[in-house]
């Protein structure tokens, strides 16, 4: 696989010229999606080389049974998986008889591939001279509508330049398709009926188990000459459909196949309309045509970028980077839906099973609270008050009671699905990141609404986990927590983790605030609440007792906290002098040398400190960060961005910039060679952050925006807006000045550099 | 399955009546082997009824490969499994044209298994009602040859008592089986040549991957009336191949088919010789005939009774118990083969692999330097001796250098085989025990040899592992190790487990000693040695530093050393406070509460006072004892041995009593609801070092022999023979007194109660 062949553009990513090595990796790169489904970005026609074959429906998943070597108690009894869907993109294409295929043709040039992020559209183009010596030149469109986000569209031109042809498209649907990633070879999908009406084609199929009944659906018609040309059912076997066109062609004429094609699930329809609203859906894009569906693309991509774009001057890397990353957040949720949420590799690929992990609410929420309508941060944070009913039945599993909630680490539908025990059973501050998203929402959109109607019961569950999960001490005095695995994975079952303590004893006090505000401004709310979770004043002490008697281990010597028990009877010996050679030390090293090593996978303590800023002063926080960082190796992409905002916020701009390509690029670039199974699509939000946090220095201070911008000595200008309890305020930043701009109708205030500024409605502030 | 229905008797391990519960449980109790072979006790006949076929080879494994949730680095890429071999014991056999099937009688009663313990004969009959109404009674004799342990014998005899009838034999061989235990469903073995030649037939046949060449042979003859009836060659096909012998059998009158079976290999003789040799043997045993063959089986048992005997008055189940575990460690190994060993199960089931533990060194070795030749013992050294090299390579891959030596915690041919992290990578402990065995080698038998010859090689890698395993904590000034797992399994990756620091410090000082012992005595092997490790004095300075700074977690306010670094931080609450519904906790709780409970699965702490008891003094014993035991669940079957012994040392025989009962009839009454998965073949070992140095307080103290005798309430008197140095000393002990009887030509000085005894020999001497 190569690395570093994406060209430099501000609008787009491009690939220029064909290299069987980098089809995967394209396959990932160039992926699209519309949040209700997304797609490698396969090639159409028959490709015999290389190829990761993916097309995936939000919220459809299968129970993998889980293999492990040893089994532990209270494993779950599956992994679930993100499902490869049937194929609606296919078009097998004949020319003079010959399949046309990339991988065969005697000569491909001027091979393009291009993803148009401003307007969500992906072309493909090539010369090819055939294995029968024709020379082709082929353009091949294709979108997921934002519009109808059921529909995809394609539009595949062919010009012949050296002679006639004769011409056969036949575009196909197929769900004789099988995932990469599986624990056991099962067969996924369960076709039910196959049938061609027209020139449309259906396939019904249900997942096994799951029971998703989907509709796979396509539409095509081939235009040459200015007429349509009719096509006929062509093949049909138990999962496989396809329609064919003939056409003769002469040279240097082109010929257009338009093929529209998507899916109808169960989670959207009744399971006997699944095929007429595919009707109706292919009815009303007929209507509308290809090109009226590609101008409703552009405007509804418009709209996105209207608000979350980030622009950068001076620095196009950085610049192709950020909107790499804000792109493809955009295509993996778009918050319309409360069921679904934030796979870490979105629709790009199977790993992480396309599941929830904790990024969601560490690292995604900021990023749609500030670029989207509220909603859609609190559909998020109802996707969690959705599964509270599960997460106590996951605790209850590992043997907690009382209505203690233990969110999974890892989940579909609310069930735990991951089966390492160090992180399933262990890795439990996911649950203190849930409750930290509650007041991140709160304190960024000031809708307390959501609390009192749902937040104050999850947070009732997982504070009595909290108080369950840790034991009093007697040879300390204090509450300890055992056997934990903190966000630094090079760790495990540790005892005492400071974040994961420090956490732990936030949620409680926050939940006990919580309660008296509930009970004061809500009163019906509160007893509902109480009177559901049988709530009483006796438990809650309990909980302040364990808050305020909580331990955190300390080291006087270096004056911070300590990562977990016994950190400093590490061999302290920082990452800068390890030698090059071993690293990453995740592929050179065993898993026994990094666990008993210092080094950290991913911001542990620096993540706390991240949380609660507002507890430690800035000389704690250099303090820490020049105890720990040495020590970090950054390989989780989740790392690098909260790195960047803390080096940002300690004036350290160069180290701060050096995160921050690293994050923005991580995909693009390629950085941990594993581009080829999917995007890192949640720390990308961390991208995100890392400018508006970092070099704007944006917080929530009281109820207001504050900020305290830099800018990186790379940089000419940069500007971002934020949706601020429905006023948006433009920012733009250069070396000299700032600028302040409040799009809407009601002025509001702001702090810069800690001083008080009044923004009226389109009014141009400098700072 | 049934619990408890095994009938109490001396010398027989005996069931009575037919229940097909019971089916699987006694195929495990019942199984026979004779350390080159072993088999489960299945029926010869068809029984559709649920089972659990085996038959093993010694030293036949197949490399599943590894199957891991998510895998690490430094993981085996295979997990040895012990094969299920070819069956040769199965007779298919026809009354009337019916298949003979207890599952399907109409009837069957009198059902009897008897092992015969003395005599090492399986012995089954019963009588039944067919499906045709037949009345038939059945016995069948089995046993596995000490004499020619490739070669097993069958006696099938069948009377039929209420009509004439009409009898087909088909005895069979097969090596179409499966393993119940395998990863990936592979096929395990290649049939290569299937032939009959007269009344013998031959399957050759070899293992995949690992290439074990096998010929399975068989020779089958039918006796009725005094004459002696051929069989004809019957089915054969890529894999099966029968004989057929037909006989019409007149009411009341019995016929008897004998058939003689077995495996050459190629551990053991050319590739090209195996059907030749297996022609021999069965020439061999026809000579020698059935009777003549049980005979020397019953004289090969009485010479192994005559000196491993455990003698138990007054007490029948105890008496039962004790000889059903001495015979199981002799069916499993005998000490004629070097590249042997002794797997958990030993040849009656497939868990655990078959594999090598560190199980062998630490609880069987005793039981064989006292019931066994010194060459015995001396083998299973020189089988980890054998291994080094790739204990070398198997540290190497972990990350260590300089011919740092770690064992595999489970291995078949000395390559590390196990995959779960936190015992592959951290239950190190098992290095300790190895060097510890060749401590204790010395210690009984006097023979120093095996250290210069071969020992001294095997402790340096081992003192090459620990001085690279620890590193210098600043903060306390000591050498830490972090990372571990100690032989409590209910704790894992924790820091400076203390038995596991002990035995490092213990292995370096050790290891230093026996270099200067040997530089002295053996300078000829010495300079071999250090030439070939090119170990220098600088580096035995840097273990020396090791040795004296290794740092060991105690507590001062309870007086003990503590587990590991934080037991204290635990939750302290007794297993006895906890309520019965909640245990066994490995089947109750899940995996992280256990971890973070302070229940140990077996002796830690007090595996480290048995084996260095003469560095701590009965009261440092007994406030450890009364610190760890109320703590220990014994869900391992090695835990009870060790407390027996310890609590007989601090005079609590009750309490040595019960724990002696636990360990010695773990299986015949299935303690652990799993004997049909096998029997705990090397806990067998503790249960007899549970009575000698437990009850008989028997130890060595400077080149002597010294007994502190006690006895259990429960019994009369009990007696053991042991050989030390070539000394066979015969101990009875009653409540009034203990006899003691020297069986050989020179004298000996013992100590009892800590007072010289002089043993003249054949002079019984009452104390």
């Amino acid at each position: 696989m190569n690395q570093n062949y994406i060209k430099p553009d501000k609008w787009c990513i491009i690939e220029e010229g064909f290299d069987k090595e980098n089809v995967k990796s394209s396959e990932s790169i160039f992926s699209i999606g519309n949040g209700a489904m997304g797609q490698r970005a396969n090639f159409e026609e028959t490709y015999s080389g290389d190829t990761f074959q993916g097309s995936y429906i939000a919220g459809v998943y299968y129970p993998d049974k889980t293999r492990v070597g040893w089994w532990k108690n209270g494993y779950p009894e599956y992994f679930a998986k993100v499902l490869n869907a049937p194929n609606w993109i296919g078009i097998n294409i004949k020319i003079n008889g010959e399949e046309l295929d990339i991988a065969t043709c005697k000569k491909v040039s001027n091979f393009r591939r291009e993803l148009n992020m401003k307007e969500g559209v992906y072309t493909r183009s090539f010369l090819a001279v055939t294995s029968n010596n024709m020379e082709i030149e082929v353009v091949v469109k294709r979108f997921l509508s934002l519009e109808i986000d059921e529909v995809g569209a394609i539009s595949y031109q062919i010009k012949v330049l050296n002679a006639n042809a004769s011409l056969v498209f036949e575009p196909y649907l197929d769900s004789g398709i099988t995932n990469e990633d599986s624990n056991w070879d099962d067969k996924f999908w369960n076709t039910t009926n196959v049938s061609v009406e027209e020139n449309r084609a259906f396939i019904e199929a249900h997942t096994m188990k799951t029971e998703f009944k989907t509709c796979t659906f396509m539409q095509a018609s081939l235009d040459y000459e200015g007429a349509t040309v009719v096509g006929v059912a062509s093949e049909k076997t138990d999962n496989f459909v396809s329609l064919k066109f003939e056409q003769e062609v002469e040279a240097n004429s082109t010929v257009t196949l338009t093929k529209f094609g998507g899916y109808t699930v169960t989670r959207n329809h009744p399971n006997d309309s699944l095929k007429q609203v595919a009707h109706n859906k292919l009815s009303e894009v007929s209507e509308i045509g290809f090109e009226g569906l590609l101008q409703k693309q552009k405007e509804a991509w418009a709209a996105i970028w209207e608000m979350s774009d980030i622009v950068i001057e001076g620095d196009i890397k950085a610049q192709q980077g950020i909107r790499f990353n804000i792109f493809q957040l955009n295509q993996t949720y778009l918050g319309t839906d409360s069921t679904l949420n934030i796979g870490p590799k979105g629709f790009t690929g199977e790993k992480y099973g396309g599941s929830t992990y904790w990024d969601t609410e560490a690292y995604c929420i900021p990023f749609y609270m500030a670029t989207k309508d509220d909603k859609v941060a609190r559909k998020l944070l109802k996707y969690r008050y959705n599964h509270l009913e599960k997460a106590i039945e996951n605790a209850r599993k590992l043997g907690f009671s009382n209505g203690a909630a233990l969110y999974p680490m890892v989940t579909m539908n609310g069930e735990e699905c991951h089966n390492e025990w160090e992180i399933t059973f262990e890795e439990i501050h996911r649950n203190g990141a849930i409750a930290f998203a509650i007041h991140n929402y709160f304190r960024y959109t000031g809708d307390y609404s959501y609390i009192p109607e749902m937040g104050l019961e999850v947070l009732i569950g997982i504070s009595r986990f909290w108080h369950q999960r840790v034991n009093l001490s007697k040879d300390k005095n204090k509450y300890v927590m055992l056997g934990v695995t903190g966000p630094n994975e090079y760790e495990n079952n540790v005892n005492n983790n400071w974040y994961t303590n420090y956490l732990a004893k936030w949620c409680i006090n926050y939940t006990l605030t919580q309660l008296d505000k509930v009970k004061s401004g809500y009163p019906d709310d509160y007893h509902r609440v109480v009177g559901k979770t049988k709530l009483t004043d006796r438990e809650c002490e309990k909980w302040k007792k364990v808050a305020n008697k909580m331990y955190f281990p300390y080291s006087k010597e270096y004056g911070v906290f300590l990562q977990q028990d016994g950190f400093l009877d590490k061999e302290l010996v920082k990452v800068d002098d390890l030698p090059k050679s071993e690293r990453p030390i995740n592929q050179k090293w065993s898993w026994d040398r990094i666990l008993r090593s210092p080094y950290i996978k991913q911001a542990d303590v620096l993540q706390g400190f991240y949380f609660f800023e507002e507890d430690f002063s800035t000389e704690d926080l250099e303090r820490h960060f020049d105890f720990y960082e040495p020590f970090t190796v950054h390989e989780s992409s989740l790392s690098p961005c909260v790195h960047s905002i803390q080096a940002a916020k300690l004036g350290r701009m160069e180290q701060a910039y050096n995160f921050y390509l690293r994050t923005s690029r991580l995909d693009l670039d390629d950085y941990n060679k594993e581009v080829e199974e999917g995007l890192h699509i949640t720390s990308m939000a961390g991208t995100w952050m890392s400018i508006v946090e970092g070099f704007g220095g944006m917080r929530v201070v009281n109820d207001k925006l504050s900020f305290k911008p830099q800018i990186p000595n790379q940089w000419n200008a940069y500007s971002f807006k934020v949706n601020f309890r429905n006023r948006i305020i433009k920012v733009n930043v250069t070396a000299d000045c700032t600028t302040f701009q409040l799009i809407g109708t009601k002025e509001v205030s702001i702090r810069v550099n800690g001083k008080k500024v009044e923004l009226f409605p389109d009014e141009l502030i400098t700072v």
